[in-house]
């Protein structure tokens, strides 16, 4: 059954849409619809983007992001803290970090997380590079950011036994109750890690 | 704010794919970075994609739906019976009762619906050319298949008040209990509608 009745080129947008993380068979559709209607301010604007994006997006070979430039505008900026690598699994928690502009130093991504689930092994990840990087003379400190899951927090404890040899400082995000998150509505482990992290007020 | 640290190439993708219907912010940058992440599967062919729709999909000058030929191929079907019109409101609503399968005449698609609140009035939707088509001798039905809301039934009211020197029957889809629904989710209005037109079992 064809998810529209007009010809196999919508049918095509609408299955690659499909694929797109969030967005159902349903959404496609509508998605489609929405191009098809705004031809000239949506349809044809994306498809050059993503040909743009596609012909132009690297991955840095440094760090592991994507920018337009090898290496990244985050590894080349002199005014960045060469000395303090902030290890994350995605681009996409790269950019959350740099949203929150918090940390001035530089990034590794790993581009995923250790998962036995999925099969996915320390040789699937870039540690080997992280490994190399921590182990020169500049770097100072390595702060752990992966997601605070199982997986993320298998992949911590696997990169810290391997970087324990190289001589850096090893520190992770800190847990507690999210700003503005009601102690009501968090789970016990969660306020568990609060207290025990207490701080004098 | 940029949205990422990687370029405006990036940016603007996001800030289109945000456009999409279903699609905010976040779901965006998800989206663009799966994109990156799997450029050969899904981004170049997505843009080759949107690129070939925005080349060849066109309006039908009869019904008003899309297709790559015009007339579509529900309007030059000869399988089609020529004697009901369908009118919807949109192309998605005219694929949906292409899915249910449950009529075999030909279309007519509004291109919205009348909304006082959206400023939309008789003379921005495809109406003239519906009464223009009723009026053919060949036409002995239309059937009004707009949603259900308020919107959806002033457009019907208005459409038969247009209709009604044209000589044709006019009906609507029926009201009623959805297949699948359950009493207690179903609201007031409904259970009344299907009431009122119950039948013998």
């Amino acid at each position: 059954m064809p998810a529209s009745p007009a010809g196999s080129e919508i049918e095509k947008l609408i299955a690659l849409l499909a694929k797109l993380p969030g967005l159902g068979p349903r959404s496609a559709r509508r998605g489609a619809l929405a191009l098809v209607k705004k031809r000239e301010q949506l349809l044809l604007p994306l498809a050059d983007a993503l040909a743009d994006v596609g012909a132009k997006i690297k991955q840095c070979g440094t760090c592991g992001s994507i920018d337009v430039c090898d290496p990244c505008q985050i590894c080349s900026a002199p005014t960045r803290d060469g000395a303090i690598l902030c290890v994350v699994s995605e681009v996409g928690d790269l950019w959350a970090m740099e949203r929150a502009a918090a940390f001035r130093g530089r990034y590794h991504v790993l581009g995923g997380c250790l998962s036995a689930l999925d099969g996915i092994m320390p040789e699937d990840l870039n540690i080997a590079g992280l490994i190399e990087r921590a182990a020169a003379a500049d770097i100072t400190e390595v702060i752990l950011a992966m997601n605070a899951t199982i997986d993320g927090q298998t992949t911590a404890h696997y990169i810290t036994d391997h970087l324990r040899g190289c001589g850096v400082k090893i520190s992770r995000l800190a847990h507690g109750v999210p700003v503005g998150g009601e102690l009501d509505y968090l789970d016990d482990g969660t306020i568990s890690a609060a207290v025990a992290s207490r701080r004098e007020f």
